[in-house]
């Protein structure tokens, strides 16, 4: 796929917001990367524009059937002014896994990445350079068609959207307390719990808030088959440090792949700090911590890279990991993959892709 | 909720469809109804304006965490020239019902029905008159807030678009084949699959349409549990009837109580028919069968009011029901639902509701 990016440029540049005021997800940048599916053309009409309001027709079945996708990712500049990526070909193949499973039209992933690192050349000045500051990078697809009737749609639009964030957590890491759902569930094997689609957040909102109205920050969500075995958290997937071992959930086909996920797994593995993926039941994680074996809980994603866990309830129990505070094997992940997003650690593994000619 | 509704008159009126060519939610009336919701405001200027274009910001959050949910039903012209609605009360519920499990702000159920009897004042001209012809009424809700993060909207907008259809099958019910899914799963309890948003229809994309490239119009689904119990179909709800007794999934927590199912358990319950709500395995239907006791078998919902099922393939075997014949219950109850809905048998349950002073 060679179709050339036209490109139209914003008349009047937005104000950029300061680095202490980014926030999460609020501010976008002066232009977004927009193409168009139509059955007979394909992907087509890829465009570079001004960010700026869409025309939908109330009938775009978006709204009435949640045919969407997306991904996440972030551009993080470096010491020498460079601008890099993290492993985004994973991103890329989900995001394509992703569309399969919702019966979109897939798109060529090497045109993708090209498509997002041309649009952040144009907003090479959106990109933050305080420490612990990154461009989010939000590509999505969703339906268009204005149709009412269960089938899949067939027009769809895919935009790419670019948004500058702080640090999730300022300074340091702050380890939080999280709550084992045991009434809701979030997905089941033959679901789409395990690719990026919009509905799986959508059910995720009522657990969520009635654990934060108990004082929790985060769900652990359970499997929809026994309700025992742990599965992931809100947008993280999750770890535990247990007698020296780390253990995580398999992909058992409900949760995501995460991109952290597999980076945390490498990075042990590499340390020759034993990791394994597999079926862990909630009450292993309990009876760990009554052995006085639970060494630490952390949660993995782009949003947060490492966030360590430091309370887990379940029921009526609520167990305490590494005394609330930060453990060590969290604390070395999270320096060495934002030291590598970052620039600042060697990128032993070729993770990082560097955005070309982007000088910030 | 008494708020006044705004009205803005479209300039030019748009043509309208031939009877013979509404199809199925591709046409739409001339005007619809918006409301909008703000955390500071809730739900405010109702308004029936012209039909057209939405204006969305890229960053809407129904785009990327699918907080949408909807409703479905009919406005049916009689042989005096009134209008009128089934069992109207019953979707603004179920509206509601779903807005609550979505963390979606609900709205006065008076007040929505309101709306739409007036907006179908507005647009009587536009409800077809035909045979098994009717008027098809979408309300819906989505989230429009500007913000890329997992949590609820604080912004909303609320729409009813109406659009005439067709009769689904034109003068005859015929028998469809139906396969039962044992690699997908839809919904599983503690999930989100009891109430009509968004999501549950896009993950059921891929599945349908595996079925239909096999020749199937339609899926049944089982439960995520045990993957053994049947669920319901599409955008129906099953019925059996074995033995003279009829039997159709109890509402377990993972299918929709869906307002033609209800109509039908009354109906058979007045006509003293032995009717249960159950679990029920796809092992016993296949058994019924292989004793000669598998009399009918069919989906019940607004779409298509009732559809018999002729044939249902499960792993290797088909079987066929009814000899692919229209059974005799089902044509029953389809032309006492429809009957009573289009005024031409007495409703003796006070299911309809007449849309004041329309007269077409
Ligand atoms: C449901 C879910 N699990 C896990 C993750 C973590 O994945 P990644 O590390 O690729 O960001 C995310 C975030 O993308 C997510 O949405
Ligand atoms: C998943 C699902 N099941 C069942 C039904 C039937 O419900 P009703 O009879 O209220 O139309 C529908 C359609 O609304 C549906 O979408």
């Amino acid at each position: 796929m060679s179709q050339h990016i036209s490109f139209v440029q914003r008349e009047e540049l937005k104000n950029k917001p300061s680095s202490d005021a980014l926030g999460f997800g609020v501010h976008y940048t002066d232009h977004m990367f927009v193409m168009d599916y139509e059955e007979e053309q394909g992907w087509h009409d890829p465009r570079i524009i001004p960010y700026g309001p869409l025309t939908m027709d109330p009938a775009a079945m978006v709204f009435h059937y949640g045919q969407a996708i997306f991904e996440g990712l972030k551009a993080y500049t470096t010491p020498d002014g460079t601008v890099q990526l993290f492993r985004p070909d994973r991103n890329m193949k989900r995001f394509n896994q992703s569309c399969e499973r919702l019966h979109i039209p897939t798109i060529d992933e090497d045109f993708l990445l090209n498509a997002i690192q041309q649009l952040l050349l144009k907003e090479k000045d959106w990109i933050p350079t305080e420490e612990g500051t990154s461009l989010y990078i939000r590509p999505y697809v969703f339906a268009t068609e204005p149709f009412i009737g269960v089938r899949p749609s067939k027009q769809y639009k895919l935009l790419v959207i670019l948004s500058p964030v702080g640090s999730y957590y300022g300074d340091q890491l702050s380890p939080v307390p999280i709550y084992v759902e045991e009434k809701y569930i979030r997905a089941s094997v033959g679901g789409v719990g395990e690719v990026k689609t919009a509905g799986n957040y959508a059910a995720s909102m009522k657990a969520q808030k009635e654990a934060e109205a108990k004082g929790y920050s985060q769900i652990l969500w359970l499997d929809s088959k026994e309700n025992k075995y742990v599965e992931e958290v809100g947008s993280m997937n999750i770890f535990f440090k247990i007698n020296g071992e780390v253990v995580t959930p398999e992909l058992s086909g409900s949760i995501l792949n995460g991109v952290t996920r597999n980076s945390v797994i490498e990075l042990l593995n590499y340390w020759g700090i034993p990791v394994r993926e597999e079926k862990i039941s909630i009450q292993e994680i309990f009876d760990a911590h009554a052995r006085g074996e639970l060494e630490e809980v952390f949660g993995a994603g782009t949003a947060v890279v490492i966030s360590p866990v430091g309370e887990l309830t379940w029921k009526d129990q609520t167990i305490q990991v590494n005394d609330k505070n930060i453990g060590p094997l969290s604390q070395r992940l999270y320096d060495t993959i934002t030291g590598i997003q970052f620039g600042k650690t060697e990128d032993e593994f070729n993770w990082t892709v560097q955005v070309d000619e982007v000088r910030v």
